[in-house]
């Protein structure tokens, strides 16, 4: 994209920023709280609101019905057929509760421009960031392309659920159901973060997640442990005893095949995470620790970005309460979560691991799975087109060179897209470390609300130069 | 004891035994409960009817106070003048409360001689076996003795106090200021069991106690397991790996110097015990248990009663809740306690638990302790001369050879005397199993009271022969 066809799109984008800010907050102050079903009109209202709006790019844009509140289904007239790019973009209108209440500076609804502690602009509300705010980057960048050349430089598909924060268990079967009107070359999301204040991200790979809950059973009732201690089975004894050998003494989990299918990192990727320097001193300091407790061998940030773990998340046995009780309990239990990276196979991780637990159960005890999580793991390809793409704009738009970064948490959405539409994904997001998303007073840097817009009215100017 | 001197106490025993009972009815209908200070002036009553009974046996009774409930002391003239055996008896007046009330088919202060299921008369009342109606064998052994021939056999010393239901905190202290009016040769505890309905036992060993909680600690505050995941200390994971490791795939215990001290059964005890046929199908199958888990090569009934233990009695960390939560907590927690034989050190056990957990603790996790219980092993010289002529006056009394067993439970009065007095502790009792101490629906068969009374009346009369 020359910079004659780009420079007026992103001179519109700063002189019209004021209506891109108030845009954003009339979005802002629909409460579309997804897990309160009181909430179920404004997350509708949500949807209205988008739906009205994104038609004004130029995109016939209709709220559908899922099995729970709405999704914006907005797309192209004949998108896909002249040739062009065709991205697939995703965000969600549903923002997280907003208890406890009294920890906000301000009502969570009623969103404001004010200034942050170290004198950065910062807009405060719930959904500043997650994901409302970021999916206004997305759209604002359009409507400058829009009002200044007309039309879009790609085709352009938008969907916007109302479901993220609860799970979107609706949201696969709706995929499924819309297959037809969703189709595209790639996915793009907005709602994961930079690496710091200044320097923009592309996250390539996300952590699937297996999470398991297992009960150990023994006796058919509390015993004493004066009377029945040394000759009864403790089940208490038995969960420490089988989850104290997930790990080895390098912190490798030793479940037979756990790691079957992880890949190292490319030499490049590798030198360039080693280039970021995440150290104990930046990344554990602030929480109290000082050395990485993961596999031995390996990077910090590959511990909690590139490789799969084995957390137990809780566990609860026997008597809890104050003071002490002689008892032997009739069951314990934990809950274990595996994350995982591409090429693991999470049901047979989740197999591996009940295996692993029956296989070392002595006589007389049972254990019970329940299943709270699966998703895979997911890498993009390094060498995917959109992604250099995408790289190159940011890159020019922030002045500093764009990381392309793994990202130890879930996002499940890019599985499904995968999986149900076939579409790689291209995460690139605005988000900071201390937005405090899911927290009292959510905010958004008003640089990244702006910048991200430039951001991506850069990266669709590149993906027009891009070979399909 | 020429049958001569001791058929005509015992004829007298059976005479009064409807009085007898009458005289236990009238303390078990004293609401002696010592955990609830609404029932202070009962436990004071108690003690005063007992003070006010014993006083007619020719002993110098007083009810003396303590720092909470008061005890009983109670002193035959000139004891341990004489050359005569002397004996320290040892009961308490305290009852548990009654919660729930509900289940309990009679008001549990209003004592019956009722049916059992299965034919046998029975006493029912808070208090009928724990420990009113043991303590009143031996009251009304003395009675029958001094009825018949003007005095008791052995030189008697009484001591009932009001505070076992609640840790006997401050009998410890009442004993040392008490010291030179509890001089004795020895101590006699009804307390404890027969092995079954039909066969008598002294208890000559109890396990002793300690009982530690330990709280391990890393970052400063719970971290989200997707951020942090596989860099982070989870105390979780660090304390199911070191718990883990307390026992061998032996089921031994790894604790270093766990086992100084600790003797195996002289062989005859090993053959009665293993002659007691103690076997999985009875002992375990009422709990749904089928195979001992304690030390490999080891019987049942010692990994119960004579063999060292440790138990893990609570363990709580993380998300306890319903669902799923993809947390890596800030701190985990556990209640171990280790039950003890003699010979070895509580204190010494102690620290090498809590040098085990701390040796074995990664970078940047602390352990904090907290102490709950610490009491030692106790066990009888199996020579000891009142042992035996106790085991014959039983086993006379009871057509069947009484048996010298260990009680896995503790019983810490046992080491006070020791400690305090200088004095070993002859354990006899007539409790059963099934008789409902600390639950609903208290019972003590009218056998084992009418039983027990002519026992304690032969093993006084036994005493009277034994030289000193």
């Amino acid at each position: 994209m020359s910079n004659a066809e780009l420079q007026p799109v992103l001179d519109r984008i700063d002189a019209d920023f004021d209506n891109s800010l108030e845009r954003l907050f009339a979005l802002l102050r629909i409460k579309s709280i997804s897990a309160d079903p009181a909430f179920a009109g404004d997350c509708k209202a949500a949807a209205d609101y988008l739906a009205k709006d994104i038609a004004t790019l130029g995109l016939t844009a209709e709220v559908r019905p899922t099995a729970g509140h709405p999704a914006v289904v907005a797309r192209m007239n004949g998108a896909g057929a002249g040739g062009r790019p065709h991205v697939l973009f995703y965000g969600h209108y549903d923002v997280q509760p907003v208890d406890p209440l009294n920890l906000w500076h301000r009502p969570p609804f009623e969103p404001v421009v004010t200034d942050h502690a170290d004198g950065r602009k910062i807009i405060v509300a719930r959904g500043a960031e997650d994901d409302k705010g970021q999916l206004m980057t997305f759209v604002e960048a359009c409507r400058a392309w829009k009002q200044v050349t007309g039309s879009l430089p790609v085709d352009v598909t938008i969907i916007i659920e109302g479901e993220e924060e609860v799970g979107s268990k609706n949201f696969v079967p709706f995929l499924e159901k819309n297959k037809d009107d969703l189709k595209a070359d790639f996915a793009l999301v907005c709602d994961t973060g930079m690496w710091d204040q200044n320097t923009p991200a592309i996250t390539t790979s996300l952590r699937g997640l297996v999470y398991d809950e297992v009960k150990i059973k023994a006796a058919s009732r509390d015993l004493h442990s004066g009377l029945f201690g040394g000759g009864a089975q403790n089940p208490i004894r038995v969960l420490t005893r089988i989850l104290g050998g997930l790990h080895d003494d390098n912190g490798h989990i030793t479940i037979p095949g756990f790691y079957d299918g992880v890949k190292d990192l490319p030499p490049d990727i590798l030198a360039q995470w080693k280039s970021l320097n995440m150290t104990p001193d930046s990344f554990l300091k602030p929480i109290g620790l000082s050395l990485p407790a993961g596999e031995k061998g390996r990077l910090l940030i590959e511990q909690v970005s590139s490789r799969p773990t084995c957390d137990i998340n809780g566990i609860i046995g026997g008597y809890t309460g104050e003071g002490s009780k002689t008892v032997i309990p009739a069951e314990a239990s934990a809950k274990i979560s595996f994350r995982l990276v591409v090429g693991q196979d999470p049901e047979k991780i989740r197999k591996g691991f009940r295996e692993y637990v029956t296989s070392r159960l002595p006589a007389d005890c049972k254990a019970e799975f329940t299943d709270h999580s699966t998703a895979p793991g997911f890498a993009l390809d390094w060498n995917m087109k959109p992604l250099a793409a995408a790289r190159r704009a940011l890159t020019d738009e922030w002045g500093k060179e764009a990381l392309m970064i793994g990202s130890g948490g879930s996002i499940p959405i890019v599985s499904d897209f995968k999986r149900t539409l076939g579409l790689d994904t291209v995460l690139v997001g605005f988000g900071l470390d201390d937005d405090n998303i899911h927290s009292p007073n959510e905010k958004y840097d008003l640089k990244c609300f702006h910048k991200g817009i430039r951001s991506w009215a850069r990266i669709l100017g590149a993906f027009a130069e891009t070979p399909r």
